[in-house]
């Protein structure tokens, strides 16, 4: 029945952009990192949407649109990670498979950083790779069924 | 002094939408069961709007203007109602009775479902009756004073 | 096959009897208390017994036999509520639908009050409402199936 | 008013009685507990019964009785101690005060033995001092008030 | 001294007579398990009284009497085993061995079930193994001393 | 080099409004305390823009975009003060320094009001000085650096 | 061989003297006290010593001090009862025996007034009877041994 | 279609070997001990191997094996039944049944014993009984099945 | 009734001499900080007497002293404020106000200094700020009443 | 420096080989993934050696010498990656980057694998993908410098 | 610059000295222990002081001043050990190194005493070896730089 | 009896030789600590084997070897330190010394590793010296009666 191109999302949660900002060189670079994913995506012949909001009720809206929408969704949402069972409960609302992707390694972080609530209703895990979580993350989705 | 009909609320937080979807068989089930619910409060010959967000401030904001527009309100936010004190301090600062209803039985799910932060603010508590919870709970308002 | 009338069980547990007579006015309360509440079950067409016990086993003894005499119990144990896992048990042990209903809000109490070791072999809760609750359980046994 | 003598109730709880014979020598040592208490009740002129139960539920109702016919109690209720919130509300929904006492230190034994849950509601605690706390129970209750 | 046969009681606690039968067939299986353990019993040479109740403070009391009546103890108190410290401390007060006994693996089942009041004060655990579980426990008792 | 005036940002979060106006007298409360804040700040020779949101994602917004407008920022985010782990990151994202501030003392109430998710992330705290914590503050920020 | 008077201490830890003068009417009360609890010590005709302080270490002094000059010591060591383990200590190195006393009934007051560190090591405790507590612990103390 | 005689294992794991000889009067003890049970297989016309190690992974090894071996497994790992996951999941691997047992009742002993990780994974369980454990446990796996 | 000037205490618990030295340049670093508070407490218009002690008995008695000396006092109680109960009994018995104030954030530190217990019974709490935090706790100090 | 091909080690911890048949169709499964993770490898135009041991032992030994033979190592360890703190010490004595990679989402499974010993020394993780997670954690070892 | 001999000080805590006693024969022991810590100390050729106090503030003043008049201190402060974060924050701030010694093993006695909150400040620990652990600890000190 | 040298172990377990190695400057490193600790043994005029294994059964083996063979072990574990019951009742199952002993204060470092599960077995503890912990360690032993 899908012999179109899937189509993926990459979602990502608050302070995403000031936190690759802060890691590197300058304003440019949270454009640079969505131009590589999307340039990955495109290589692996993958259509990629990036969003980014510091809103858990925009997270909630554009998953629950993602049914439709996509093949499947990486996600990232930062700190709501730790907390936001209502984002847990979305995910689990939807069919499309999701992949959790952290730039950095949440079990090396602070205590309250070792917990995502959204693990147990996503696919798989991937993190502690930077930025190259997300490409990985990506493969993650392709590979799924 | 009250001779008018009385006025409810019932407000739905995250996801309720989709989760009385996956519950049954289609588009449309959210949508009759709102009618089911207005109708009910017909026949009960009370005022009730319905008002639904993901978004959790959109919530704050609605309990704060239900203070002046409503005399009661049936509320399930969903899995917000497991950390959102913000809306339990919304609640507690206006003086309208809320009652808590929810479709399972939250005592037969997960563990972190079985804390409610915002049941010591409400008046009662519904739980397990399917939609059929909100309907007691827009009793229960009737009933409270 | 069942075209005589419903007959339902209000199980009430210890202390039951004082705690209302402390609320109210007087040694005839908790008298029109279950007055009240068979009236209601008349109104709504079916037969409601009333059984108060401060014995455990009694208690036990008691839902074993509902199960072959009533088509459902309304509970409302007392204290017996968090931590007796052999009432729990026994309602397990039975296939009528049973609904725990408390006068109080169980959340706005002590600590020890907020857990109820009975809520996950129930089908619903109600809570808070004074004794509206056993009221609204009535209705809520009648709605199920 | 009460111009009569004071009327106490030593109300004892399960296994206190074999408690009592295997510490000493003999059959006849319970009763001959019971015989020292009355006796040292009497020499402070009041009248003093004494009740022993391994039941739960008729330790209840005696708390119950005793609201009308006893001005105090001293209340040993054994391992019930530790778990019996039923018996914690029926000592709250007497007026009478109630003292509770035990012939051991809990403090030195078991952890579990460390928790009362019926202390919140007692006027005052004795433990420690063997058979003897009982009658400086009494002596507290002729005091309060 | 003691050239009789011995005496050993099978004390059943709450909701043991439903659980058997919801396991199986009809209301004569709980009585077919109970001739199963006694023709057991008179196989092994030993005399075998079964006792089941509801009710706490039955079951402690008799345990006081089986100090007397009995060489040793099978127990299976059902839910009580989770929480009930009167009956820990009964057992505790008689001489006589106690070999606990479960139809089933209490560490496969829920959480509360993973903990029982009474095993450091019997003299060995058997559990999981059906109604088997009771001959073996018969077994052990015979072996003790 | 900075010889314009310092500019700070006083941020509430949700509810703010509201609790202002129960514990005093009226609708016009809330503003006259924003004016009491803002003559304050202009006696200390500072600009000041004060900011209320019941909205987490806009309170998100407006810190990042305080990095570039404001030399500090008050902040007093009310409930989410307890959970919103993101909030934290936003506040760790920039670099000028934040001084949380509370009208009540939140170690006299309720337990989930003890912890703070952004106190250390702050550079300090006043708390349970009512509207006079805000002023304070105020001073705080000017004195840091 | 002890032919002469027995000796006791009465010795307070912090603050005791502020809480009774809070508790009633005026700076003598504490002095009443005193002479209270001394002239009752006289009518049992035992000699009674009072001492108080606000210091750990002074107390500690005066503990090992009472192993030589006291048959027996009440303790109420204010709210170092609730972490001093070096008093525990002290109380643990001497011979003589001590009765832990609380003009308060502690299990009725905030959570960390529930655990005393001290209990275990005395030989019995009396609370929650004003000053009386003094009183019955100085007849405890007479009849221990 | 098994008409050959069964075979089981009884496998045991670190400090087994010298526990026995504490407990008991010489070196032979193991030896006689392995003797005693292997006897009692015979008698009950079971082929029986007994292995020991002290080793983790030679237990998870053996445990892979007897899977084709053996028709069940006794097991007593000794202090591993307290945190090997790993050898948890060996017996979930294999298909035949396994019985836990003791010789002590881990339940009267220190607190870390009292947790066993791999009892939910064994088809049952016999405690207390000293090295008679491993014979009933013997019994039980023969009458599984 | 009170035209004289407000007198405060500053006072501090241990090792506060000694911090100051070690974070700044040199033995004079106490003494001048200790002459800033003063010359700004004259700037203010106050009395204001400085008191250092190690010694957790000695604070209590100043504290106690405080209540007829002084209208206000602002304490930093070093490492007292996570377990000195005492010292928070002490300041409740009084009725003048306190205010907490450190030097350091808190909630920055390790765990074990996330806690005051004396924060509850403090009118307010200043922290984060270094010495400028007692200024802050004077201005405190003066708005209260 | 490299110009050589990298060298990567894929080690396997206990029960890997007997899960993987579990899952799947026979005995040769394990040695099929095997040859596909080479296989993969070899395209990478990487070495790749895989090792499988029950032993921790073993399992350390095989780091300590991959310090010097890999350039990366792929682990998944099995149960021991909730408790193997030795094999955590091993993994951070080496200088070679290693990326935790299991079949299964360990957040979606029980309790006790939610917790791995070994995350906080990994340079990744790599989770929920079945044997597709070793590929990609081939793929992220070859990105990580 | 140091070619003096090197200055040690052995601090004693709460109890020390009668724990001594109870454990040995005589009101002497305590003085013969110093009198050996001495002669040892005089044979390693170092001076050595040795100042016991059951004084928390006396303990902290001594420390102070430890910084200036030794080069090392060995330190058993008894039950403070548990708590006195006043007392580690005294080591902390002085850069002289200390060493913790205990003639118990503390892991073997009561829970209570299995938490050091000095030993993470001090550079080493050494207990369970009775009246040596000091002479060892003294030999500590003096390899320690 | 025994005239000839003490003989001693040192038993040294995971990971050691590599944490030398990290700490210092070359591979020849560990051995030049293993000469170290033999001639210092040698100068005490006791034998000294030296005994390393990353194996915990191999370790158990040793120790159980240990109790013909040596006259005391000094003992350093590693990460086992922190779960490896089985090493403990390997120690407990043997009649000679053990002295635990670190290079690294464990206090000081990650929480888990504030938790020895062997010292309560041991005859005493000495920790944070570096390669001197060892030595002194030694020193204990030869102390030992």
């Amino acid at each position: 029945m899908k012999i179109a191109r899937k189509k993926f999302l990459v979602l990502f949660g608050p302070n995403i952009l000031r936190e690759v900002q802060k890691d590197t060189v300058g304003a440019e670079t949270y454009d640079s990192m969505i131009l590589h994913i999307k340039s990955y995506a495109s290589n692996m012949n993958v259509c990629c949407d990036v969003f980014q909001s510091n809103w858990e009720g925009e997270i909630i809206d554009k998953i629950h649109q993602s049914a439709v929408l996509y093949d499947g969704v990486v996600i990232d949402i930062g700190a709501l990670t730790h907390y936001s069972y209502a984002i847990r409960d979305a995910i689990h609302s939807v069919r499309i498979p999701f992949v959790e992707a952290h730039m950095e390694n949440l079990f090396a972080l602070e205590d309250f950083r070792n917990k995502s609530v959204i693990a147990s209703v996503c696919a798989g895990q991937i993190g502690g790779l930077g930025a190259y979580s997300y490409l990985l993350a990506l493969e993650a989705l392709r590979h799924i069924k």
